[in-house]
């Protein structure tokens, strides 16, 4: 029983990082797809995602099944717990890719506003922070999961720096004004990933310390922001 | 143990409602900000989503709490399950009406670009769908919370007039385009209030009918989207 158990564990454990190569890989896939000028690779994005759908709904039935079957104690229970939640993220992290995509789509039936710097930079980081967030949990490692949360700033910082460019392109010449907003999108979805997978972090942590630092605030943690 | 068992999971109940109510109540608040001009309502709106914070990290406790202690049957931990997928959109749904006060602050400094119409309209809606999803969840009405999933069409139909609205305003007289972008902004994060309370009412439904429909291209079911 006890030793059925674990393989159950593991199965789910595997299954999470092939859900989270995915995501990452899906993230890589969408921005090619705009830097080369690659819409197939758009598509690629899209029928992924119903696999990562499908990928969410097996793991979560999976860890409900282990829950009913075992009664685990509770550290395991706070593992099966976090999986369900990271999971949720990772799926929603799928949904932001393809509305990348979408925007993607629009912007390669224009020629391009500028030479793409910041965007791929972005989708570098956010990618990263996503494989490290999940590597994370599985060498239950709180201070990996920590630095992945302090990624989150640079993310951030990057945002608000596009977000000023892009305005002053439309401000100047209303020509860009629809390519500019859709590069805007785009930085917002890769923002939102980065929050996703800032998430996924803060759950590894409260996994792995047992302590909750979602809201440092009421915490009297000294992490910033929250 | 039985009956305390029941207090406890009433308890967590009531709390999820009152949660549920406060963020119905930010949303109406943050749109008046924006409607009347009153900046206070915003710097309300930030100082209680502290309060929906904490009460997310009390909720996901509580619930952790009562698995460990009452080890409950398959009906009641799927009931825990979705409270503790619930807190989350309800948390995150916190979030994004404090980015609608960003916005909001920066709009405030300018006169008006056009009498707010639509994004009333559409803030009434999501607040009406947060809580009719929570209304559901209470009463274990699936139908109604698969009303609440309807819904969501109607307001990203919203979404794509008010996005080709306000791209024409930038086009035709670029001095519009900083308040048109922060328009653009807090009708997106209406958008994604709205997509959280469909996640919301997706999980109502797994509770009362022990079935999946958040990816239903998978599961055989005829709701389109997902």
């Amino acid at each position: 029983m006890e030793r059925h158990f674990d393989q159950e564990l593991d199965r789910v454990r595997q299954k999470l990082l092939e859900m989270g190569g995915r995501v990452e890989g899906m993230i890589g896939k969408a921005l090619d797809a705009l830097t080369e000028r690659r819409p197939e690779l758009g598509k690629e994005v899209m029928e992924e995602d119903s696999i990562v759908d499908r990928m969410e709904l097996e793991i979560d039935e999976a860890c409900y099944t282990i829950m009913v079957r075992f009664q685990p104690a509770a550290r395991d229970l706070r593992l099966l717990i976090a999986v369900m939640k990271i999971v949720t993220d990772l799926e929603r992290m799928g949904d932001s890719t393809v509305n990348i995509c979408q925007s993607v789509e629009k912007l390669n039936e224009e020629p391009p506003l500028k030479p793409y710097i910041d965007l791929p930079r972005m989708a570098k980081l956010v990618a990263e922070m996503t494989r490290e967030s999940l590597d994370a949990f599985v060498k239950k490692d709180s201070a990996q999961a920590t630095r992945v949360t302090e990624s989150d700033d640079e993310v951030d910082a990057l945002y608000r720096q596009l977000f000023r460019e892009l305005l002053t392109f439309m401000l100047e010449d209303p020509k860009t004004t629809a390519r500019a907003l859709h590069l805007l999108l785009i930085a917002r979805n890769l923002e939102r990933i980065a929050d996703h997978a800032t998430n996924i972090a803060e759950d590894v942590i409260y996994y792995v310390e047992g302590r909750d630092v979602r809201h440092p605030a009421h915490q009297g943690d000294e992490r910033p922001g929250g």
